[in-house]
């Protein structure tokens, strides 16, 4: 298969996802892909049961964990198209539940590609009759017997249903580089010959397209941002940098409050709740020591701090979500992110490290994230840690007088702080746009260390509290 | 703390490892270590029931998912040497169990600190009195009445026994770079501070022991290797390559065997065993097509294909056989490995890609993961493809001929032929030294292709059923 040589060493993810009908011949047909394409780049991965570790997180986690990176193909069965057929013609029935799985899929498939994958779906039909004839003849040979369950028949029972609700789910999803192809699957000869021209033909034409719009090798420096929200940047002068706590006051509200978030990090854990906090702020805002004295009132078997620093060379391969994906908490656990998603649309936007339609995105594919771990019931905690700029100099002049905190200031902190002007103005973009009802952003006033840690314990205990009772 | 600070950028793994007596005081031990240490290159892990997905692989795989790179620490609570202790005292009796688990724990530690990283073990000891002391004291405040179990009066009353095994365990697992420290815990403040000191001391010394044995640079190139077993490269030049099939032979061979792997495939997944095939051989041997050959019999669900080329740098990060343990399959699942862990005694060990206390060390460490495989009741089955040296050449021109063909040739293949007698001399030193019972090698006559493929087939399914019928 030469198109296959072509794409080793290209640079997009090829996903080919292989869905139908019962007994239609969705192994058959995967088995000939896996004899066609060469071994080594391709992995077939088929969805059964989620295991624990899968249902206790956000359910597309276990496809995100499965993505082929660039230049590799995944072979998917039975995924999330699949998945949401079967749950809508045989699970409980649930108002609107098939329309917002779609809008799942539908931003899920859009974020893939726009992100450069090429998505091949492939519908393998069986009209009822030939279904039924399929069956039948499985059931003859005893040596084939065992492959036919009562499910197939239950299925068979339901072709209509779920042909309607196919064709529904299809007419959703299809868009250019995650295209539908129905392909006939009475004869398999046919079959599996249309299903690798399909592939092939949709795999020539995404090489020749992403030939013609290939990004410049290098990226072209930045201009200083243009904010997208004129009013964003209002929402960062309105915090009160004023604001103090004595000592005597701290320690006291410190100790109420962590007593407090001991008790709700149980809490939390019984009712097999997953927390997730993110901590973004100014350098030397002093997010490492709020997420200290955060963490300290929790069990340490229950949280994990995920630093975010450069991404690994897998991280690279994979959409730039996949990294915060892959850190997700099981139910009952605790993540905090120091740093995290928001880098696109900050550093990343801001140094050029993303092309202007990548960051742009990044403000609804960001929404569809949180929204997802909220519906999967995680409760998410988001601070920005403000300080001045004036407060900033100090602290840095302070870090480079200290000999045990000098290894906390470098060069590019200095870069960064060049940039204030500019950070204000993405900031300004990234609280109007994110700021939503499941996720909302917390502004911590935080010239005053004592006052942001309180702040930050007070506004986490509150948070998890009110997502308990509800 | 200094010392931290000196750790950061440095290239090894630190595993702290807070073990010991009920009440003693693990959680608030690794609390406060959480408060001293800079965040972000430390994570703790405790490790509870382990999930549906550990379960289904050697028990010492939810272990190596969660080791820390190099220039990370891993605070580890209730890890290996826990898991042990408690079900010795407290699971089903079993003779030889105990020594048994010591034995792994000894070696799996030994593989570590040979790699490089340091291994700080904590056990925290707590007199029967003081125990009974302390869970009383739990019990009486309301407020952390709930983290007193039965469990902990059971543990209680079995303290003598528990004493006993604790301190057989650590006299058989403490080591240079993996060493115990036991601390008396009736004191949270002294404790805390001992701890701490522990961990300080065995990472300054660490550090300073590394300082002077560092490797050189860039490693010496290779002379030409010396066999380690003398009789071992006459393994090779026993196989018969003469060995020949028909093309009508092969057909109904290959019928009948595909159809028998299929049958197998199944039983083994109903039987809940995974299956690993490890394909190795010369250039152009045929391991791919004997590859798809021997896939095409199984239901894609069931199988992955492996395919081991240049590491990644999280791989790089780790031990190396962390790349093979990511890739283990679950209960009833198959991996094929195409090249696998057997590349650090070979290519490793003949251009230098490692040293040669490295490849010396790495026969054992891979029978002993061999082993837990077994041990496991994973179904592993390893071949070598032999092909003559004019074979070779033959099939290096074909390729070379062929348009459809090229790309599977290249001049590292004519480079790896330069060096066939490094190759044997290495082979020979594989066979001798990892033929072992649980896992023994099958040397393929592998210069009639059809031979060869139909030979692989055989032996998997031979395999595979007297492993089932044990």
């Amino acid at each position: 298969m030469q198109a296959q040589v072509d794409h080793r060493g290209s640079d997009f993810p090829v996903i080919i996802m292989i869905a139908g009908f019962d007994a239609a011949g969705k192994g058959e047909v995967i088995q000939v892909l896996n004899e066609w394409l060469d071994p080594r780049r391709v992995e077939t991965i088929a969805f059964n049961t989620p295991s624990d570790e899968e249902r206790e997180r956000p359910p597309f986690w276990r496809y995100w964990r499965h993505l082929p990176p660039r230049g590799d193909i995944g072979i998917f069965m039975s995924a999330w198209n699949t998945a949401a057929l079967a749950e809508e013609a045989f699970g409980k029935s649930h108002p609107k539940r098939f329309a917002r799985a779609i809008t799942h899929i539908a931003n899920f498939e859009k974020m893939l590609v726009d992100d450069g994958a090429l998505i091949v779906k492939v519908w393998l039909y069986l009209s009822r009759k030939a279904q039924r004839k399929r069956l039948l003849r499985l059931e003859k040979d005893p040596k084939t017997r065992w492959r036919v369950s009562p499910e197939d028949w239950k299925h068979n029972a339901a072709h209509e249903r779920l042909d309607k609700l196919s064709r529904e789910l299809m007419k959703a999803t299809d868009r250019p580089g995650a295209r539908w192809t129905v392909i006939d699957s009475e004869h398999p000869r046919t079959r599996d010959l249309a299903v690798g021209r399909a592939i092939l033909d949709q795999l020539r034409r995404h090489i020749a397209q992403r030939a013609k719009i290939r990004k410049p090798a290098a990226l072209s420096p930045p201009s200083p941002p243009v904010p997208l929200v004129a009013a964003g940047r209002k929402l960062l002068e309105q915090v009160d940098l004023s604001k103090k706590i004595t000592a005597a006051a701290y320690k006291r509200r410190l100790h109420d409050d962590l007593g407090e978030l001991n008790r709700l990090a149980w809490d939390a854990e019984r009712a097999g709740r997953s927390i997730v906090f993110v901590f973004e702020g100014w350098d030397a805002a002093g997010k490492g020591g709020a997420i200290r004295r955060l963490i300290s009132a929790v069990d340490p078997r229950f949280h994990r701090v995920a630093s975010i620093a450069k991404p690994t060379d897998e991280e690279k391969a994979h959409h730039y979500l996949w990294r915060f994906w892959r850190r997700l908490p099981r139910d009952g656990m605790m993540t905090v992110f120091d740093r995290s998603w928001y880098g696109r649309v900050l550093v990343e936007r801001i140094e050029g490290f993303c092309t202007e339609a990548e960051w742009r995105r990044a403000f609804d594919e960001i929404n569809e994230f949180e929204r997802q771990l909220t519906e999967h019931g995680t409760i998410l905690v988001k601070f920005w840690l403000h300080i001045s700029k004036a407060e900033q100099l100090r602290r840095f002049k302070a870090r480079e007088g200290a000999a045990h905190k000098r290894h906390k200031i470098n060069t590019e902190d200095w870069r960064n702080r060049d940039k204030w002007d500019a950070y204000e103005i993405c900031l300004g973009d990234m609280f109007s746009l994110t700021d939503t009802p499941c996720a909302p952003w917390h502004l911590i006033s935080a010239d005053d260390k004592r006052h942001a840690r309180a702040e930050v314990l007070r506004i986490a205990c509150r948070t998890i509290e009110s997502a308990l009772d509800e």
